[in-house]
């Protein structure tokens, strides 16, 4: 497995900071001081032209890019670096006017007024042909301009058009992919309520319960939204070879499939919008943003990523938008580095005057100059990252991983029952997640389709697997009886890739490897639990009391052997987890949704048994992790504290430098509220 | 009165067991394993074709009935019985496609997509034309198959339409009902913000405003779809003298008036599906779905009816998907029988593979074999319901009838005031009904039309009865003439048949029977409560201190005595209860929404005076009922207990035999927690 | 500054007493019962005709004014007035028939369905023509009528129109504003988000993130509303000079810019609805009402305006439609009457038999006759109206002023932030007046661009002056720096009357005024609260400790004086509330959301330092207050008893007459629960 990679763009072996920038917006003497403060923030990279469409082709094939080569050049003069936009995001009015079918088309198949942005249609050849010209002119203007650093292409990309345009190229899409109407009857399962097609043209996106359309409609969204994205990648590639390109994104590629996504993105891009407040429950909500950042770096195989973009103060588009208190900027950005970061970039570097976001946290503020709390909070980090050198291009290679597929969880959002409001794939897989992060235990983050037994983990934990794609079980299979350890979970092994259940019991292709059969799936109301009871003497000493909640899979041991058993409900006595041995490894399957205490104590158990290596070798509090990179020579340990109080980690007999300020680091570690370290192991 | 009814098919006088099944979705060899399971379940009846218009008119005018012969075949030679249905309820894309008119249109004007069902005009000639040709086709292929049973048109009809073929009729509809626009402007009460209609076709069914025009709409759509029902039933009774046929429907005919419809039905078909989880306050619901029963079993005069679906497990569109605990199963459907039902039917006998209810409860799994609890469950109750021939055609002739009425119902909830949230007119009819559930005193539920003197009750409730249409107050009055016992409760004879208040003081008509006058109608938020204190001696012997909720009416008693005032508020002192001696009888006001203490000792106190007969003579624990049916020479009594735990009943001089098992009963019966048993009176 | 200002028509200087009336809907024999009954209410004048046009004008040009002739006859005949309306808030259906493009468009672009009311096109020639013809029509036909004392055009004028004829108008508006796109652009910010207009047709009202082209939109919308108004009023000035001419409205003129309004009425007419229902929390929803009312004699300066709509009763649109309990009739008509109000006139006079209104509460009810509470509340009141006349023309000139501003609300409630759900401007403005209104302090509301020193005012309160627009600062400025006190907060001085953020420092135009900078704005969640610690020693004497939440500025004092700092929270220690010496004034900086108790020691500070005159020199219970009217020679003191008990009043040195006995009042006043006394100063 590599351990290193190279620097984003190797011209630049550094961290990049900086941030969204749009000096169309503001008067030449404005731009210059903004060169000064940038040196004063020590930032390095601003992203430009992000949105300015209207600015640099202001009528149809008229280009004015005078304000953009000003600024590339002043940038170049004062050793900053452009992170390129291309401004496609936003497409001008006159665009609209004279080709109205560039504008996308809602589910009621009503054309939207151009208005906001991302808001042009997926399969438009005019808005693809305005987008590459645009995108063309852009990359041979500054092909050799020493600011370019990388390309940013669009942003945000998101949604899905209902027009006639992109109903025509979804039903193409279904011809190649079933030939006749029969299979593609077949496949959705139309019998029911006589959905049965009699022509492609009665294709529409919009029937609900349809599941298997559902499904293959997100999937033709997420080929086509790659389509438009390798429009405009395919010409900066050939423009400017060399200068990596990518697109940012948030929240696992906001419903498209990630999974398709990776492989045309030069480097994974990244925006990140933790909500800390310094209030107790942060620490919570920081085990999801770390297993967010997992799924970002796993993206491309342990690459690091970009984080593209992250508030330097508050989020004006929250109901509450609280300022960052002290310490939390350092904080929430060095945690994305220690998850894989190579960048810290803001949006944005100066705040607007007018429009949506002119409340947004901004380094630089409406005031316009360098005094206040949020800049030197910017500048104090850019500071420690110069001096951080050493983690570009560093990963992890972690021996746990939790299995995230989005064709998953579109599938179990989907389906009607059996517990509506309280489905929570992902906040399932983020309990799942947090025993290892309470350890400091590195964790993948992958997708179903993975090669779990060539990646050498030895531990994989696939909770709620509701979808079985053709290969996963046989590939779990293969992992287990190869020597790994399998976890999945009640509502896993349900149906295939078109949503169809498998028949015969489930779960499914699961069955003899997890060894047992589930009959019946239980609901609780929220206010309900049931006792989960370890069976006396079993194999991982589990003894406490736990609680489940929510959903309780009735199941029958077949080869498996039962480690604990319901202790009420009508159902008492039956078994609760089970494990069966298969080829040289075990297969584990919770059949309920339990509270944290039994993911503690079962993960802990596994932990132990499997010999997991935590980064550190200590017990560390509650609400404090450690994180690290490295790439087998070096290694950097991420100290981050989301308590509201300082704590002091015994530190065993690691031997670390402070990278902030090169102090030796031995004995203990004291971290006050809120605070992250960096630190290199000596 | 009769007291006994012929068998619904007389050529299979025994309880229908079994369920919609759906065999064009499967292949041949699990058709011919769902012929083995029918017998291991007990099953005998089979809901054939619903939704299958696809798969038996694959293109206009050609039919597949192969499928459909197959399987006929295969049930009758396996002994069962099919109730075949009409496919009508989800017409092919194909039709929508040829003929766009035969989609709904919804109250935006925007024509629905082809989608989910129950999605057809009401109004289009097409549908009605392609609907009466299948239909014609299915009665003339199977009109002398053994296997037909009965006929089951449609499926839970519902909705409106507001296309301009649907305004057209109901513009049609108004003339021949007012003739005029002078009337129709009168009875509507246009001169309020210049309404006045000066065309007919100014005339739209939106105008919320209206509540006259309100009224009227939900009559004409009640007739249009009873028209729809016509437009096979017609055919199938031509083509199948003899056969009965019905439509399914549930809570109150959805939206339609159940009194119209009733004549046009052989026999009521209920599709029930009661939210019974084991929790502490199932009972109150069993009181609710028992007067639904009621009111099921009093459309057609007390002829006992058809429980066309139910779960045999848990209902996937419910937002917690419970399962159903052991003994519900029996409980609920046995619940059923008891206030009428001669089948029980379920949805559906097994699941499917894909679609919006693929996770219903089925009687076969997706495992697809018998060794389930559903499966037990359902083969139990089949045995059972084996041994309750002696059952079918039986009634009960109860001597209280609650008035339900739907006009009523639509009125009070298009007014605008005076507790917005809090009408609850069906949960007043239920408060008022509970008393009797309790005591195990039968019950009937008609609606204000009925001719009360002559159907023979002793007691008449009409909770809310806020529109007397023409004649109502005048049987009222006659009924307490010769001597019945009537009462009524605020918010009652506020209006005529077009929503106009009456004038002069309410309750309008019946005000000189009920000997009192409503000046003003005060209401309590959520959190309030006023003092209702029995008159000291008063004629009922009530002596609690009661409280009102949510609705006080302030009355002044005219020739009526009170019973009962208000004990806080301003209106302290004030009548609270009233009796007015009319005749032979007596007629009661209850002036404020009471808790449920003082249900339980007014009615208690009426049913001591009136000598109301219970089933059973004993005290029933608060969650157990016992409910009866008999033909004057055999009864049948059905004790459901709806608690968490066992109970003993004391039988006094009664003697039975329980029908489960043949043995004597006397002295007591224990009745384990969810369990239902059926006996005989020796 | 006047004192005294004639009545509202010199040929009736008396209160009007009276209400919504519609005899079109009546027989001839209940409209002459009516006359009989007013006189028994002490009524005398009706509101006739609002919503009768179809009444009027049954077919285009075809005119039947014969029902309205009788009443007005029969009024003049029983010496009773008219508030004659012209019916244009409800356009009959003909005109729609013919006309399309009289009806309102709405915001998705879809026209909507005749029906309700006030549902006209702003800008149509159609319907101004036709309203012009009818209002002519009136006019003329009624210029001499005896009965006729005013006129009332329209009801309740809301809402906007998105109709081409309308974008077409505002577009035009814009040109005139703005004279070139390029000014436009500027002022939109439309660079952000590439938001660029190239032509003007390209402008559509929708787009909420354009913050400029929102408040134009508004702005727009106000101008064209007032066209409407102006195109009946300039008739009926012309044809019956004399006559006062208005329009009623609600809640600070529902969404159009009251500032620009007010020149174009005669009189201002307030249709109040209070919430009162005798619960603890009434007393603070009066505070509401008594703002409310202060707004609406502060909009022409000081004169009196017209109580042109309340209920007798309940009010049937709302959630839960209590009764009016005893006594709360006259409390709550005689609040408006203290706050300026010369009528009493409900809605409505008679019940009508149907439509949305029926249950609204009524003078003559249902019953149709005198005998009800109601009545007998409203002939009371009747009676004690008949002995105020000294009262009519009398205004009140207070020392305090509070500014509320319509753009500067339109600005606060778009902006994205920072706290979404709790921006809350008029309740902040209702926790500023809270304790003047409780010592008996007159207060003038006012708007932004008011004149403050011309004025007069002692004290001037702006809570969130987010918009300065240009000249306010100056004229804030000025007003302190010849003695005045001026105190704003939090969330001022943010951005221009474009919604542009001034740069270089918060408050913008009023830092130097204040003397302090606002770095950053912190905002709180609903379970936060931050202490606030006066200053040891501080001028104001403020000794407590106080708690903000939602709100939290943090700053810096420059020349201004800290008062109080924060006592919590990561900027504990830094300030507060300042206060800044300027000219002959000082300018007070309230830099949190405080609750109640800081606003009373604060303002009880405040008003004692600038010795502010009370109406009455005694302390009030909490839910009492004490409110007065004036002419410099007599004055007439209104108590208003909020509370649930019974409170007695010293009343030192002053001596009084009671109104509605002549009793003289000495020493103190005995004033009953819910109960309302008027007195004059001896």
């Amino acid at each position: 497995m590599r351990q290193h990679y190279p620097p984003i763009n190797p011209r630049f072996p550094h961290f990049l900071h900086g941030g969204d920038y749009n000096p169309d917006q503001w008067p030449p003497e404005t731009v210059a001081d903004d060169m000064r403060l940038m040196k004063l923030a020590h930032c390095n990279a601003m992203t430009l032209g992000i949105f300015a469409w209207a600015a640099l082709e202001p009528a149809e094939g008229r280009f004015e890019f005078g304000w953009l080569d000003r600024v590339m050049d002043q940038l170049a003069a004062n050793g900053g670096y452009a992170v390129l936009a291309t401004p496609t995001a936003a497409h001008p009015r006159w665009l609209t006017d004279k080709y109205p079918s560039v504008q996308r088309t809602n589910r009621e198949r009503v054309r939207s007024p151009h208005a906001h942005r991302v808001n042009f249609c997926l399969t438009s050849p005019v808005y693809r042909e305005k987008a590459a010209l645009i995108t063309r002119q852009l990359a041979e203007r500054y092909r050799n301009h020493p600011a370019l650093l990388a390309w940013h292409v669009h942003n945000e990309y998101g949604g899905e058009c209902y027009c006639e345009l992109c109903l025509a190229a979804f039903r193409d899409w279904l011809k190649r992919k079933y030939g006749t109407l029969e299979k593609l009857n077949e496949a959705w399962w139309t019998a029911f309520w006589s959905q049965t097609y009699f022509d492609w043209n009665e294709i529409h996106p919009f029937e609900g319960v349809i599941h298997g359309l559902h499904l293959d409609w997100k999937r033709f969204a997420t080929d086509q939204c790659i389509a438009c994205y390798r429009n405009e990648a395919d010409i900066l590639h050939a423009v400017t070879p060399g200068v990596p390109v990518t697109t940012n994104t948030y929240w696992f590629f906001v419903g498209y499939d990630a999974r398709r996504w990776a492989p045309h993105l030069d480097v994974i891009a990244w925006d990140n919008y933790p909500p800390y407040h310094a209030r107790p429950e942060d620490w919570k909500k920081a085990v999801e943003m770390s297993l967010m950042g997992d799924f970002y770096r796993g993206l491309k195989g342990g690459q690091p990523f970009m984080l593209m973009e992250t508030s330097p103060s508050s989020q004006n588009w929250m109901p509450v938008m609280k300022l960052q208190r002290p310490g939390i900027h350092r904080l929430k950005t060095l945690q994305v580095v220690a998850h894989g970061a190579d960048t810290v970039q803001y949006f944005q570097w100066r705040a607007g005057r007018g429009a949506a976001e002119k409340f947004h946290g901004c380094v630089v503020s409406h005031s316009g100059h360098e005094n206040t709390r949020v800049f030197r909070d910017v500048a104090d980090l850019g500071t420690l990252l110069e001096k951080l050198d050493g983690v570009i291009g560093t990963t992890v290679r972690p021996e746990v991983a939790v299995v995230y597929d989005d064709e998953n969880r579109w599938a179990i959002e989907t389906v009607a029952g059996p517990r509506q409001q309280k489905r929570d794939y992902v906040p399932t897989l983020v309990a799942h997640y947090e025993p290892f992060w309470k350890r400091g235990i590195p964790v993948d983050v992958v997708h179903a389709d993975t090669d779990f037994a060539k990646a050498g983990y030895k531990l994989v934990i696939a909770p709620m697997l509701y979808m079985l794609r053709p290969g996963v079980a046989e590939r779990i299979t293969a992992f287990v009886e190869q020597g790994g350890t399998f976890v999945t979970t009640y509502w896993s092994g349900i149906a295939d890739e078109n949503d169809h259940t498998f028949l015969g019991g489930f779960p499914g292709p699961l069955r003899p490897l997890l060894g047992m059969w589930a009959e019946e799936l239980d609901v609780l109301h929220d206010d309900e639990s049931v006792k989960v009871l370890p069976e006396p003497g079993n194999a991982l000493g589990l003894a406490g009391e736990y609680e489940a909640e929510i959903f309780c899979d009735l199941i029958h041991a077949e080869s498996a052997t039962v480690l604990a058993r319901y202790g009420s409900e009508f159902y008492a006595g039956r078994p609760a987890l089970t494990v069966n041995a298969c080829g040289k490894g075990r297969a584990f399957y919770v059949a309920s949704r339990n509270r944290a205490a039994f993911q503690d104590d079962f993960y802990g158990a596994l932990s132990r048994e499997l010999g997991l290596k935590p980064v550190l070798d200590t017990v560390l509090p509650e609400g404090v992790t450690v994180q690290k990179r490295g790439d087998g020579k070096r290694e950097f340990l991420f100290f981050l504290n989301f308590r509201n109080d300082d704590v002091t980690l015994p530190l065993g007999t690691a031997r670390l430098t402070n990278l902030a300020d090169g102090a030796a680091v031995a004995g203990s570690l004291h971290l006050p509220a809120h605070d992250a370290v960096v630190c290199e192991r000596v």
